[in-house]
Formats: structure tokens, sequence, C-alpha cells
């Protein structure tokens, strides 16, 4: 749970058809930030495209309750179904990857582990840290659709979610230019540092990938994740 | 003088015809990080297109001298002559702006006061900073052109800017999504957090700006800017 510009996000499974319980940091701000008391108002978002208007009727020393009073469907803004396949790397680089992301509207992100990874593993306190920061984003840019983060994966098991998107593309400088544009969903690849070896190149074009060129300018990986993401749905008139 | 990837960077006023002297950070680094000793190769740029291969003749306590061996004229690497106006923001998030705008290639970076500005001064060492940062993302991206950080302006001094490129952009959620590609020179405009107060934009616009929609999505002024960015030069086919 985390907040920004009085639009809170409390995940579906805390929501009821009538309550909302509001705990941790979400709740530490209302009552000890905002000073909000019974009778206020709080905007909740469940980050899958509904949110609530609601009264608080009741507060305790570790949480509050909420009645819903009002409720919305809001579709999402993107007609394009867009995810997001990384590396991790190194220190809050990732964070920046999350955060922008997430102010574009992805709807998912694949972190995953490649041959010339530097980041071999990630901390579950990590993954929690991803979330934190998606819901942050998310609140901060006023959007109601929190982008799922799966598990660390392996190149191979991101080749296997390819059937999932219309359109696959691998970040690579041997790519093509342009962004092909009959799909309704589209995963973007993005390598390590040191970019994918031939192997991994091989691997995802023999799953049906197309190659997509950034430019000539090399670009570091957070770069050419929002680069990348930027091209695309400019490409497809979404931004 | 900052480094990565064993190419260093000197001011091109420090470089004669026959030798470059070296010192500050790079020094430091050539030297009691890398070991490098007399007769070593180092590989400078002068972040005005120049890439000079040197070979090191004396070592002092303080600096080094080196002899060109080589000296190699590189084109830039963008057809587009492309600059960023921007909003300087709280914290560490300019430092983004200048290290993405820097690895995409700008030209030219305008840092301004806006009617809405939060910050209203910058200080000097935050304008070494900024340059410190456009170093180390020139050569982290392997690139041989520093692009140019101007003092502070006023909104009105960077209208007085417009004449010097071909199109000028004003990121504008009531703007336009398409961008018209007939231009050799571009500046982008981006606004501060709570966006450009009326009288801005029309000052602007009655100097010839267009009104560039950036999408739906509320974005940072940071992400605002990589992304405007990367929609122009991905409309003028140079990413």
């Amino acid at each position: 749970m985390s907040l920004a510009h009085n639009l809170f996000y409390v995940p579906p499974e805390k929501i009821t058809s009538k309550e909302i319980v509001i705990d941790g940091e979400a709740f530490h701000h209302l009552k000890n930030v905002l000073r909000k008391k019974t009778g206020a108002t709080v905007v909740i978002s469940d980050g899958a495209g509904s949110v609530f208007t609601t009264e608080i009727i009741s507060v305790t020393r570790s949480h509050m309750t909420t009645q819903i009073v009002d409720k919305n469907i809001v579709a999402h803004r993107r007609n394009l179904r867009c995810a997001l396949a990384f590396v991790p790397i190194k220190g809050a680089r990732n964070d920046y990857i999350l955060e922008k992301g997430t102010e574009l509207g992805l709807n998912c992100f694949f972190p995953f582990i490649s041959e010339r990874s530097v980041v071999q593993r990630i901390r579950h306190s990590r993954l929690q840290r991803f979330e934190r920061v998606a819901i942050s984003a998310m609140l901060q840019s006023q959007q109601y659709f929190l982008p799922a983060i799966q598990p660390l994966a392996t190149s191979a098991a991101v080749a296997d979610i390819f059937p999932q998107y219309d359109r696959v593309f691998v970040a690579h400088p041997d790519g093509h230019r342009a962004v092909d544009r009959s799909a309704g969903s589209v995963l973007l690849v993005i390598g390590p540092e040191g970019g994918f070896d031939e192997h991994e190149v091989s691997l995802f074009t023999d799953r049906g990938a197309r190659l997509l060129s950034l430019g000539v300018h090399r670009l570091r990986s957070e770069t050419a994740a929002i680069v990348g993401v930027t091209k695309i749905l400019t490409a497809y008139n979404e931004l």
C-alpha cells in the first residue's frame, strides 16, 4: 500500500463489497500525515481498474476501516497490451525501469536472468521493492492499473511466454528499425549491459521474436527499456 | 574530465596540436586505478568529435602529459540536431535528464525557470554536476560529442532561442500527437511538474512553437523529457 495525490492503493484481496481495511504505510500516511479522521473521504484504487470513493468509519492504532460509498470501473488507457522482459542490473537502476515502465502504462514486467547477467538472483525484498516502486508510480501518474511483476525467470522461461503476445521484439543492434504495427499485444525483451549472447538471440528468434534496433547509440539497459517502450508506443499511435 | 571504458574526456582548450595534459579525476583514475605508466596508450575525446590516440610521455604527482599519436574526426551520429529545454526539478531527477539526454545524443540542454518552477535558482556546483553527468554519459555510451549545457534562463529567454531551430515542440496535454518531420533541427521544451501556465504556453506558441502531446498518461518531468525526445527521434527515423 502506498500513496500519492490522495489516491491510495489497496490490493483487491483486501476489498470486500462494502468495506475496505487500510493498514501499513497507507494507514500511517492517512492517520499521521494527513490526519484523516472518521467521516473523511478516501479514494482507493485496487490496481485492477476499480476506483472506490470511501468514508472512514473507524480508526484503530493499526488500521482504519472505510465504507464504500461509490465504485467506478475505469478502462485501461492503453489499447495495446504491452509488457517488458528485462535483465535486472545492479543497484537502483532497476527501480527506474519499474517506475518509468509503470508511468507509461505497461501491463507486466518479467525480470529474467540472461547468460551474461551480472545479477544471478533477486532477493524477495528486492521484488517487494519493485512492487512498492510500481505502486508509487501508478499513484503518482494517476492510473488505476498496477502492472504485474513476475518472479525471476530464465531466458528459456521468457521464450515460453512469447505465445501469450501477438508480437515479441528483442532489442538488438542488428535489428530492424521499423516497428510493425499488426498486433494487439507486444512483449519487449531488453538484454543485459553486455548484450545477449548469440545462443540466446537464436533461442528468441527461433520462437518468433523480431530483432528491433534502438538506434546507433549505445544505451544503458534502463535507457533501452524506456526508449524501446516509447518507440513501440509511438509506432502504435499510443503516445 | 571523467572516464569510462578507457575513453577519457579532456576539454578542447587543454589540447594542443602535439600534446594533451591530463589532470583531475581522469589523471587520478589513469594513475591510481588503472596504474598507467609512461608508454601506455590513452584514448581521449575532446567532446567535439575528435578522438586522439595518445601515449603517456610523463607522469607527475598532479598530472600526466601524453603525446598525440593519431587523431580521428568522427561525425555526429544524429542527422537531426536535437536540443532540450527543461525546468530543473528538485533532487537527483535532473541528473537523469542530463544522463539519458546525452545517451540519446542531444546537442544542447537549456535549463530554465518557469512560472511554476519549484526551483528558482541553480547553484554553480549544480551546473558543474550536470556537466559531470553529461561527460560520464558521453563516455559510457561511447560517443565523442559532449552536449552543451547553457546557464539557467527564463521562459522568455528560451523563447528567444526558438529561431535557432527549424522546429520547436512544447510538450503539452492538448498538443498534437503527430510529430511533423520537415526539420533539420528540433528544440523540445518540457515543462515543470505542474505544467506550464497559459501565459507561458501563449508566449511559446506566439513564437512559433507547436504543442506536442506525449499521450494520455501523466508523466513526471524527467520521464516526459526522455519520452518526448524518443518520440521525436522515432518520428525522424533516428532510432
